[in-house]
């Protein structure tokens, strides 16, 4: 992609705060023009980078960058600095939001095309591309950007600054905050998953129970690509503020997430589970249903979760892999590990009786 | 969403069973009306509520709901009733199916949206949202509902009363029985993963085993939010009459799954494997490829199958979480369980070698 | 589906190599003409089936194929071919290829469906669908099928002979090379999962690391429905020639997959990581962020991977599933494996000692 026509180190502080280092003449350097941000391995003399892992030295002493982002710490352990620097509080969470200035959001201009579907009233400042579908009484808010195929069902409310990209899907009556990123084929608002059975002498059937509730959904949460939120049975659905869902997730109905809290790719969550706020779900952990998850609670990716967890911890519960050889070895006695266990008591018992005479 | 105008409790025991009790004046109370279902907790004077578990009973004494649902057996538990009884066999069925009584589907109204594509006749009681394409050769029951943006492709069947949400995809010659709710996103009759290996000397590809077969769908199946099912290589893969599939499932090509059997979300089926009919198969397990799955089977969430199923049984492989220092301590061991197990062998050996003596 | 019209025996040696065996008068059975492919089972006179597998004898003996493919090594242990034999190196592969020929992908004439949006100039050659929406600036080579639905976004670049089923999504600038088939369903270059922590005293938020890096995809790669792969942040996510990735799989940013992997249905791979060429993930095997796994590794399905592999071989790390009541007993052992191996010491030590006085 096209670089930005780019910022010099003083316009970079002026916006974002730190300071500038790294030579005896501060303003012969501040004028230094940064049109990117790039690895400290890549980048070359229009470029930024940062520095945050002491592993990353080498690299760091050979860069070709431009500036490079760091604490003050790592500045203050370094002999020389091999560039101008900017020191700051959190080099990772600059450098993201420098690399956002630096690479804008293409703008949406806004208007509908033709060969999208509105049957509701949107502002001006609406952006709505080709194919996309707007139901009725759907509200929003200013400069919402709906890309081709969206489908915006009846009686959605969105705040602003929303995007919702191709083929993402609002099932009825679902409700965004402000600047929610929906990313394509995510799905909000389906039935969840809720059947009572009713089987009698091997005859009967599953009866599905209606799913009135909604989704709610704060405001600054990203959705990812595929994933699934499934509505609420009676009461709703709830993301809280700011929380970030990566692709292919599932979570069911009637659960509520904490603001803040992060959930990596392919986690799934049964129904009426609550997980609190800042927490951080791995990738592939399972969270059963109905359980409460305290704050600032960390799942290991892959890690299946069928307790509820009472306070901030990390919980773990990985199957650790081996060479195929060894595995097979080792899972054959899992299914043994009781008679183990047994045996070994009796080991005990009967060495310890020994002993005793 | 907007209440209904409510039934009264005559009515509703009219329609779905069951006795009113819990008043000396029964007549008194059979017209209290009844406009919405809802928990214990948070019904008011127009909802009704359903008890089924013990562990509720607080949550029933307390309750402002109209009225309650409950077992017989329930009932005679009951000192008292905290307000007019609906008596029946299984409440949560009777809850499900009040519910959708007083919860119905809207009603999406015949006709083909101007934007939508059809190249097939169509009933006149078909509804075709925006942007929706039904290909060459399709066969649609009556009163079918297609939502906008869902793709039926060319010689697709579909039976009565089938709803296709929002950017579901049928590809060609898929079949859907009657009552069939295919969910947003869902893909049904992609190509199966099916290459055979050709290579030599580092050269070579996967040869493509093209997919001939179709996927055929009973009556009363519902199908999830981005669930992927895949069409048969030569012959069909099956889903039987009122299987329920939740969200983000994948079935493979070949399969085959038993009538009223329930998957839940995230789980993945390899080829070739035939489930039973009233299984119940836990959210993101895992079922491998050519095996057989009797009926009545439960696997566990979370649980790899590997080897078929014979008789109605429960099958769980779970790796149980643990705060995470206590995992590291003992996931070490996983990869030494061969070893614990023969000293343990050892230390019999020699004990007993002892007391030989 | 209609069958083909059928090739002799001797056209198909003629075009795929092998001999064909089985009688002494090989010109009298060279004619037999082969309308489709089918099993040892359910093949008839028209069809023609392959024999790989020693297992299947008994079917081999009684099928009513008007011909089989097998290798020497197979004939040559037949006391008597029971039909007209095609002899030849990889029968499977031999098989796959000559299905492709009796199942000719239906062609998709040229043309550009009226309910379709183009704002690109397009190859006579390209098929688009209805209500497909290509974007500014994107490049197609000759004969790309664009099936309905499909949004191609701006600066995309297609090769020869691709197909994007209904309601695939391409974001701006990915780079598809030839003859890629991408399902339904599936995001290729949706935003990867990166936000920078800035949290203090209770406040803050993730900040969006932005991804201005593609996906670049190879040849002849295959993608499945319901699929994501991510773009890069920085770098580009690349999937390299001859790759095959099944449904609901995820590829998270900036990695790379060498030539011919072939990944199963419903795995997980978190970003920055590189699998080698020729490799083999079961399907729901999750592999953690930034490893490196060799060439010609095989991931048993459901494993999970934390460490880089570094040479050929297999991994496995599945937990076995058992009868639920005898999984509960060795499960509640598994939190206590450290416990059960320091007993194990502690006798050896005991016994040791006795031993030693």
């Amino acid at each position: 992609m096209a670089s930005s026509p780019g910022l010099s180190l003083r316009e970079i502080v002026d916006k974002l705060g730190g300071t500038i280092e790294g030579a005896h003449n501060i303003r012969a350097i501040e004028n230094t023009r940064i049109k990117a941000v790039a690895s400290l391995n890549s980048a070359n003399k229009d470029q930024i980078a940062f520095f945050s892992d002491q592993r990353y030295r080498n690299q760091l002493a050979g860069t070709q960058a431009a500036s490079v982002i760091m604490s003050q710490q790592s500045f203050d352990a370094l002999n020389k600095s091999p560039c101008p620097t900017i020191v700051c509080d959190n080099p990772y969470a600059y450098y993201a939001r420098l690399a956002t200035m630096l690479n804008p959001t293409p703008v949406s201009s806004p208007g509908v095309h033709p060969s999208a579907t509105s049957m509701s009233t949107v502002p001006a400042s609406t952006h709505i591309g080709a194919g996309a579908v707007i139901g009725r009484g759907v509200t929003l808010g200013e400069r919402v950007v709906i890309h081709p195929g969206a489908i915006v069902s009846d009686n959605v409310s969105i705040g602003n600054d929303c995007h919702l990209f191709p083929h993402s899907v609002l099932y009825a009556g679902i409700v965004l905050g402000e600047r929610v990123i929906v990313h394509a084929g995510a799905v909000v608002g389906a039935d969840g998953f809720g059947f009572a059975p009713d089987f009698k002498q091997g005859k009967g059937e599953w009866v599905k129970i209606p799913h009135s509730g909604r989704v709610i959904v704060g405001n600054d949460v990203e959705i990812g690509a595929n994933t699934t939120i499934d509505r609420g049975s009676l009461e709703d659905t709830c993301i809280g503020n700011g929380v970030k869902i990566d692709n292919l997730v599932q979570i069911g109905h009637n659960c509520s997430i904490g603001e803040h809290t992060v959930i990596a790719a392919c986690v799934g969550m049964a129904g009426s589970s609550v997980v609190g706020s800042h927490c951080q779900i791995g990738g592939a952990a399972m969270i059963a249903g109905h359980l409460e998850i305290a704050d600032q609670v960390i799942v290991s990716p892959g890690t299946m979760i069928f307790k509820s967890i009472k306070k901030a911890s990390r919980h773990t519960g990985i199957m650790p892999s081996d060479e195929h050889h060894n595995w097979t070895r080792n899972a054959a006695k899992l299914r043994r590990l009781d008679e183990m266990s047994k045996n070994i008591k009796q080991l005990q018992q009967e060495i310890h009786g020994t002993f005793a005479l």
